[in-house]
């Protein structure tokens, strides 16, 4: 492990406060900061902003270029691995070579097939100095669903529930509106817009009828930083185990797409009413009866690092029971619902503490009058 | 009301203070501190320590006489008005006439009915200044109990409760050791410490066996500041409507005041085998079949400013259906135990969200891996 001069941290502070901003656009590409430097002057520096267009490095080196500034000898600060194959772009690596940097320093390794190392090596073959390591575990952090899907194939799954203090959603009758605040509805908003993916189930489409959307107006404080022209609607993904939903709801009013999954085919006249963003994916079912959801994971995993389900007690609580999950999002109001309201997850009939899920609290913060709990859930199957 | 200098609001932030020391110890008497000044210098400070012993301004005004210093001309900082009769001890508002003071600065009135007024009236026709209302909120929320006990004859009623985050504190079958940490339990035991009484169900004693003290070596930081010595055991009272309780169980054995609250007559036998630190109280039915919990309060109000509920989900739930609590203090731990574990508070079928218990959250904090919430509730039909 090199040592790091704390020019080099305050450096990669600064690549990964410039890759943050990526974190509502990049996907399904990882989010990425690039500072380059001489001396002691940063002379460049630019982040990944939307998949399929300039990667960190090529765009803080194309700003060079344009000001006929020479990278000869600098210092290249990374977040992420940069890239050794052609995809949409050239790879990260060649350019650097070619701008003739000295030293790169990367923060963590890029564990996607197409790259694992490779941009080190290509880098290191061409007599650049590499360091890798610098606040790795912060620089995978921020981009951990991408992480865990090109380590696993499996997206992040996010589960969010708003339950009271003695953890009920609603009243025995289903009466909820409204258990939290207008600030913590506007998290939802913020965490739905950086999900590629929400479940739901269809019991939630036809008794609330939602549209599933990333509303711009109630995004809060995140309109400042984010034209509306630049949020990405979530694929949003319905379980409808029967085929039984038609096109009625409002979801599909909204020009975006939807993925329903389900394990029968769909009425002829039914598909017909369904408008073109509407797809339809077949899932097997599980042993008890419900579509398979890590076969549902699987198939998401294909094109998405993170899945943010928002749905009933029963499909959220299959979610935990069966460890999927990596993230559970509780929206705490501070009302006491009563023994008889709707739990918020649920759960089998554990017998043992040994056989409870299992968490830790890695956030807790106030949100208007509700508190935000993050529990990470630790006991999961999968590793990521 | 008068314009206070910042002097004078520092003199009694610093009787307050000392007032505060008292917190522990004073009970069923208020906690009062007093500082007396000359010029810009404190000449004395005290407070009240033990119920029986001296009061907050005689303990200050002994200091002088013995160190043959006149208060003469001086102003004296309270946080309670001074009394005017004559209990265990001479009336206070005397002292400080015989003792010649120039002005009494008051942080808010006494609503026991033998004061409520005549300790400042006994000052002003004595020719000396008394301003009131300095902190008064302070002042009052630090006798919050006494001042709702003086007030309704009620005791202050506090609930507590130790739950997961989905509002559970056990699983189905009892499992439930521990679900919080030792810190909470630390907690709750000053908490006991803190309160005159302690009321619990049958089936938790018939079930946990537990003891029901305050055990000083449980009390953490507090042993730095109080002597073994010091603490007062809370009345032990056990809510047993059928007298079904016998003399084998652990909260017996400890030598410190416990109350039977019962409809029936305990057998005799089992009255012969009780301790002499036991007494009966014979309640009434409810028109649900339970013990009446305001009759109960009505009964320990004649000599208790504050219970404690440590009870099961029936008896805590009824004490905050039928409106009687004025704080519920959760201690929520970061765990998950699952739909069918058992609720935190059983409570009626509400139908409507205005039928529900409501309270503002007035503390949460962290308390060592575990969050303590505290909700202040505020619909409850006394006024305290």
């Amino acid at each position: 492990m090199p040592t790091w001069s704390t020019f080099d941290m305050q450096m990669m502070t600064r690549a990964m406060q410039l890759a943050e901003r990526g974190r509502y656009t990049t996907r399904p590409n990882p989010c990425v900061g690039c500072v380059i430097t001489k001396g002691n002057t940063i002379i460049t520096e630019d982040y990944h902003k939307v998949a399929g267009q300039g990667h960190a490095e090529a765009n803080a080196l194309n700003t060079l270029k344009q000001q006929q500034v020479s990278a000869q000898g600098a210092t290249a600060y990374v977040t992420l691995e940069p890239c050794s194959h052609y995809g949409r772009t050239p790879p990260c690596a060649e350019a650097l070579i070619n701008a003739k940097v000295a030293r790169v320093v990367v923060a963590v390794l890029d564990p996607n097939p197409q790259v694992a190392g490779r941009g080190i090596n290509m880098l290191e073959q061409a007599g650049i100095r590499v360091d890798v390591g610098l606040f790795e575990a912060q620089a995978y952090a921020i981009n951990r669903s991408f992480m865990k899907r090109m380590k696993t194939s499996l997206p992040w799954v996010t589960v969010k529930v708003a339950t009271s203090l003695d953890g009920k959603t609603a009243l025995s009758n289903g009466v909820s509106k409204w258990i939290t605040g207008p600030k913590a509805r506007q998290d939802v908003q913020r965490l739905r817009a950086q999900h590629c993916a929400l479940i739901t189930g269809v019991n939630t489409v036809t008794m609330d009828d939602p549209s599933l959307n990333v509303r711009y107006d109630e995004l809060g404080s995140l309109k400042n930083s984010l034209h509306e022209t630049q949020i990405h609607q979530p694929l949003r993904v319905v379980l409808d185990t029967h085929a039984s939903l038609t096109a009625e709801y409002r979801l599909f009013a909204i020009d975006s797409p939807i993925l329903l999954v389900t394990t029968k085919p769909y009425p002829e006249l039914v598909k017909s009413q369904l408008p073109s963003h509407v797809s339809v994916f077949k899932a097997d079912l599980d042993d008890k009866g419900r579509i398979n959801l890590q076969q549902v994971l699987v198939h998401l995993g294909e094109s998405c690092n993170s899945v943010f389900v928002e749905a009933g007690a029963t499909l959220s609580g299959s979610f935990v029971a069966q460890k999927l999950v990596d993230e559970l999002v509780i929206y705490q109001a501070p009302k006491i619902l009563g023994s008889q309201g709707r739990n918020m997850l649920n759960l089998p009939d554990y017998l043992q503490m040994d056989q409870l899920p299992v968490g830790e609290v890695v956030e807790q913060t106030r949100v208007g009058q509700d508190t935000k709990i993050v529990l990470r859930m630790t006991g999961n199957e999968q590793t990521n």
